[in-house]
């Protein structure tokens, strides 16, 4: 079963890595950006077929290692 | 109009952090992780408010700018 683990900066962490792709936008000409914001998307292949265990997993698994939940949120989905 | 590109390795291109995130999950103690790919999000807040015309400047950022299309896919989404 593979679940995604999406990864962001909370609203209010300073984010340099969207600040960065927001400034290299402009300097490419596209207008309008008002706000960038870089993260993470981590596909993970799990061997569980149940919905609920792999979701639990995954969740485990983010609080564990894959988000820093100070400065980080995170959201599973299964796919 | 909020716009989502999700950058991910492309299939067949070796994805070291993922490998390297497999690992450490599997040192955690996390069992039956077949694979693991790590990828990119990157959130667009664009003054654009047609959804169609969205879509086809963050396609072009993506082109351009967020994804390196020789070894990454990327994928749109409106929210």
């Amino acid at each position: 079963m593979k679940a995604r683990v999406y990864v962001m900066p909370k609203n209010g962490v300073l984010d340099p890595q969207g600040k960065a792709i927001g400034h290299a936008l402009e300097g490419l000409g596209f207008a309008g950006v008002n706000d960038v914001r870089a993260g993470k998307v981590i596909e993970l292949d799990l061997a569980e077929t149940n919905p609920d265990a792999a979701r639990k997993t995954a969740e485990e698994m983010a609080r564990k290692l894959l988000a820093n939940t100070v400065i980080e949120s995170f959201r599973v989905e299964l796919a």
